[in-house]
Formats: structure tokens, sequence, C-alpha cells
């Protein structure tokens, strides 16, 4: 490989731009992929502007990344020149742990996140929000064919996250299931969790977007703003996903949880919460998370996306609107993930 | 039944004094029990001090009862005069809801404290700080011919909230068991927990308590007051036992968790604590909670304990005792249960 075109941003208050970066060659078990789109994760922005701890610029963002295979090493055997692939937010793991062995790459310990990390080499990792990148095969997954590949992008990151902790809470028909906050997270939540079968109900600060939330899937929208809703859904859920990244009054939500039910946060406000201990004594509730998931699993993922059309819903942006598209994001104002497209890079 | 002599409050800032109470009549389901032994649960202090919010006085604590059977209804079936029973925290449930149709009673919506409740008449319930209780057979539990009375009183609460918890989190051999804290809970929580295979760690903040921790059965105990214990422990526990009523750094504990492990508290502090959700994220961790347990549940608690020899470690006290026994326990000085002789409330 060598130098290939990027968009970077060189500090938290500095605008993307575009520049080169070195790709490693392309090992035995290595592919290039040619990346077609990289969705915009409120990660990247996070980490962009270093309001999760220190971030070593310049930084290149982007763990949603979806596109062709454009060379394989010697010794790779599950991908070949033109297939449909997509990388997430892991691009290696150490292989040898208990987690890894068991396919939960996402807790390894010497993970290598795909940017603002550092490979084996030692090498700084870039994301997607470049032309190409060099992965190692075991950590790259199948694109299936019915989903396009602007929608799939962001099913690396948001499809993963919403799946991975729906299926381990064994969210299937009947359960009910709230999702909390529809964004990029929460949209892939409700889409994944009423074709699993559950009874979906969202919970959103105002009505604004109930009409899209039906039609993403799901059963019921309840407004959060004037409080109603969490005296009127008390002991109502099995399981809460909770997507929303803002300060949230955490006892009021695990009240409307029923016996033994859980409120799984995938969204990390920038602070610390309170909570009455109460909330979680009383019903025998739990306050969870969950990370993305395993390689297997987010191929398992996209499987199940595609089988029942479930791309992300998406709004294609070119490089040089990374700014603005931030803004957007945090202001809320996107329906309901931004995807680069990366043909704009090169440009 | 009628008038009977039991120790009250009458305030939150009142001393015990010994009165006079009506038990109802001892109806076709109910069994007259004479009291031998009362254990003394921190619950009672809060309550009685009215630190969990209002409370209906005069008050007679005490859920924790162990005694014999006086009398039975004509329509009971499973005790006869002489039997050696139990009363825990419930009197009655609705018994018709899904949860006592699973024999879930303590999440029954409808259920009574056995004090500081109502009864289906109406009427206020009093605990076992009395000579005698009628209560429905349903709600009495047999105290097996090898725990003594006074040891196996306190299992009615302290026994049943830490048993419940470690086997609906499935403790087993393999398990990485720490409690924190080791006062009537926790010294409990030890003994079960080794008692079902576990491998079992006591965090407790000094030394003071090591060795009778691991007289207890704990194979490891660690003092966390110099906070080295949480940096060399992150990661080790597959469930941590709270049984600190106090308020701890939830974070620091959560951390200690690995992968999918659960911080499940049964101790309840005063105010609210702060928790960073990133602690629940990292290893899909669960802060969860757990109350008492059901009747069967209860039952089959003191079958495990009578089989394994698990009875409390207590100091009795006259019931004359009482208050200078809150005062004790309010400030950690009880190893592990204070349980009063009910011999002395009619002396």
């Amino acid at each position: 490989m060598g130098l290939v075109a990027a968009y970077a941003t060189a500090g938290p208050r500095s605008p993307f731009e575009r520049t080169m970066i070195e790709r490693r060659e392309v090992g035995p078990k290595d592919v290039l992929i040619a990346i077609r789109y990289a969705g915009i994760c409120h990660s990247d922005i996070h980490t962009a502007r270093e309001e999760w701890g220190a971030t070593t610029f310049p930084l290149v963002p982007g763990h949603e990344i979806a596109g062709v295979v454009e060379q394989v090493g010697s010794e790779v055997t599950k991908y070949a020149v033109g297939d449909r692939v997509g990388v997430g937010c892991m691009v290696d793991s150490c292989g040898e742990c208990r987690h890894c062995l068991a396919g939960n790459e996402q807790f390894c310990k010497r993970n290598t996140g795909t940017y603002g990390s550092r490979d084996k080499d030692g090498n700084p990792t870039a994301g997607g929000y470049s032309t190409h990148i060099v992965v190692t095969e075991g950590f790259v997954v199948r694109i299936p064919d019915a989903l396009a590949l602007d929608v799939a992008a962001p099913l690396l990151c948001a499809g993963i996250t919403t799946y991975s902790p729906l299926r381990h809470w064994k969210v299937g028909p009947g359960s009910r299931v709230a999702v909390a906050g529809l964004g990029g997270l929460g949209h892939m939540g409700v889409r994944i969790a009423a074709a699993l079968g559950a009874e979906v109900t969202v919970l959103t600060r105002t009505d604004a977007k109930a009409d899209d939330a039906r039609a993403l899937g799901a059963h019921h929208v309840r407004a959060t703003a004037d409080g109603t809703a969490f005296r009127e859904l008390r002991d109502s859920f099995d399981l809460i996903l909770n997507t929303v990244a803002a300060e949230i009054d955490l006892d009021r939500y695990l009240r409307m949880l029923d016996v033994d039910g859980a409120m799984v946060n995938v969204g990390l406000p920038e602070s610390s919460l309170s909570i009455n201990l109460m909330s979680v004594v009383g019903n025998r509730r739990s306050l969870s998370g969950s990370p993305i998931g395993g390689i297997a699993e987010t191929q398992e993922m996209l499987d199940f996306c595609a089988e029942h059309g479930l791309g992300s819903m998406i709004e294609t942006i070119a490089a040089q609107d990374i700014d603005a598209a931030y803004d957007r994001v945090v202001r809320g104002d996107v329906r309901y993930r931004f995807v680069i497209d990366n043909a704009t890079i090169t440009a």
C-alpha cells in the first residue's frame, strides 16, 4: 500500500481537512478495502473533540466502514477481490485470550480500535474517513448482497451495538422492549428489536419523531418530557435499551422495568449519574451496559439485517461537510445517521 | 387469640417498652406461633428510626422469627402443634398475581409485611418482638431439626436475602464471588456462597474481621480502606454481593467484575450514589439488586442451611436491651446478629 487520502482533524477544535496517511503493506492475511461509505458515529465526535479523555492527533475517525475488496494477501481464504465487506470498531485483537477464543473480541484487553489505537507494530490506527484501509481478514465481515453499502455502513457500529445486547438479553416474541432515544443507535435498536418479534416502545423527549418511530417498527411511542410516561409505564418493560448519551434520571427509567428487567446502556454520557439502589432492589432489576459485539456476532447481525431488510436510515454527505455534520449530530439534527460518500475524499 | 406481650417503640426517638398488642383469632388456615427468638435486622432500625420514610407508630419490629406452633386452624394441613417454624419478612400476599402463582411472593404488589404493614382486614401488622404471632400457614416455613431456633431466626431475613440472589445468579463451583461487608447479611452470604462451592472473597474495610471471615468459609479477605484491593482485583469476580448499607464508590466495585459480572445490592444506603455508566458498559456488567425471596425458596434455603450446618453467628439479648443493641448495630459492633430471647418479653 502506501499513502492514501483521508480526512483528519488536528485537534479538538480543528476542522477536518484532507490529508494523506500511510496504510501498511498488504500482509499475507490482510485485505485491502476500497472504502465506499463511512458512517459518522457519535463516538467519532466524542473522540475528535476529546470529550472522552485525551486523543492522539491527527485523528482519522470512522468505524462504520463499508467497501469493496481491492487486494488480498497470499493466505487470505475468506475474501476475494470484488467482495463487498465491512469493518467495525475493531481491526485486531490478541487472538489468544479466553474472550478471543470465545469470539468475544470486544472484551479482549489487547484489541485494536479501528482508529485512535495502535496496531501490533505500534503504528497509530486510522479509520474510515479515508479511501482505503488494510485489515486482517479475521476482522473483516461480509456485507450481504441484499444490503446496499451506504445503508449497511452504520450497521458496523450502530447495528452491532444494539443487536448484541438485544440477543444477549434474549429479546424475542413476547419481550416488552423500550428503546430510549431515537438517534443513530436507537433507530437501529427499534428496527432490530421489532424484527426479533418484541413489542417495542420508543421513549423520546417529544412527539417529533413519532411517525418515524412507527415507520421503523415501534408499536408504541411515548414522549418523556412531561414525566407522565414514567408514572404510567411503571413495571412495564423487560428491557430498556438506553441509547441516550445525555444525562438522564436513571431511577425514573429503572422503575419502568418489570421483575428481572434490565436497562442496558449503550450510550455514554460525559459525566456520572445518580442512582438510588432501591430502584434495582425492587423488582430485582439490573442497570447494565454493553459494548459493540464480537466479529462472528457482527456477521450474524449483518445476515439478520439483510434477511429482514434492515438498513440504516441515512443522510449521505461529502467529506467536505464532516464538521457541519458533527454539529448537526450534536444538535440531534440527523435522521438517523450521516454517511460519508468516500468518493468525495479523493475529489 | 387476644392480647399478647410485645416490645414496641412509640416514635423515631423513643425507647422500646413492653406493651400489649392484639393478635387476631386463629382462623381456619392460621397458625399460632409461640415466638422463641427474633433476630434484629438493620431494617428494623431503619424503620423504627424513620430512616426509610414515615413509619406508623407504635411499631413492633421483627421479621426474623423462630418459634413453635401452639395452635392450628381447622384447615391447616402443613403444621401441627409442637412443630418448629419460622416467619420472615412477609405474612401474606394476594395469592392471585403472576408473581404469587410463580412462588415469587416478594414481588407481589399487595403482599403484607410482617410489621409496619396492614393485613387484609386493614389492621396494622406487628412483628417478632412479641410472644406470639398468628400467620396464615402459607407464609410459615419449617425449621429443620438440625438448626437450633436461635441461630435459625436470622436466616428468615439475612439468610434468604443472600441465598436468593446467590441462587438466582447461579453461583456454584467455579464462581468467583465477593461479599462486600461482613455484617448480619454478609456473614450469611459468605457461609452460603462457600457452601454452594464458590471461591469467596470478603471485602471489608479493615482486617479486623479477617479471622472471622475465614472461619465462615471465605477463601480470601481483602481490606478496602487503602484502595489497593480495587486496583489489584480488577475484572476478578463473577458476582459481588454488596451487603454494605453505607455509601460506597460503585464504580470501584463494578470495575472488579469480570465480563458479564453482576454487583447485586442487598444493602440499602439512605441516599443516592453516583455511577459512571462506563463501569457497566465495559465488560457488559450489571448493577443489580435483590429483595428477600419467595416462601418456597425460603424453605429451600432453610433446608440447605440445615444440610450444611449453616446457622447465623449470633449474640442473644434480652428484650430489655433492644435499644442498646440497636446502637451497637449502627456502630457495626455485633458479630454478627443480635437475637432477642423472647422468653424475656414476658418477664
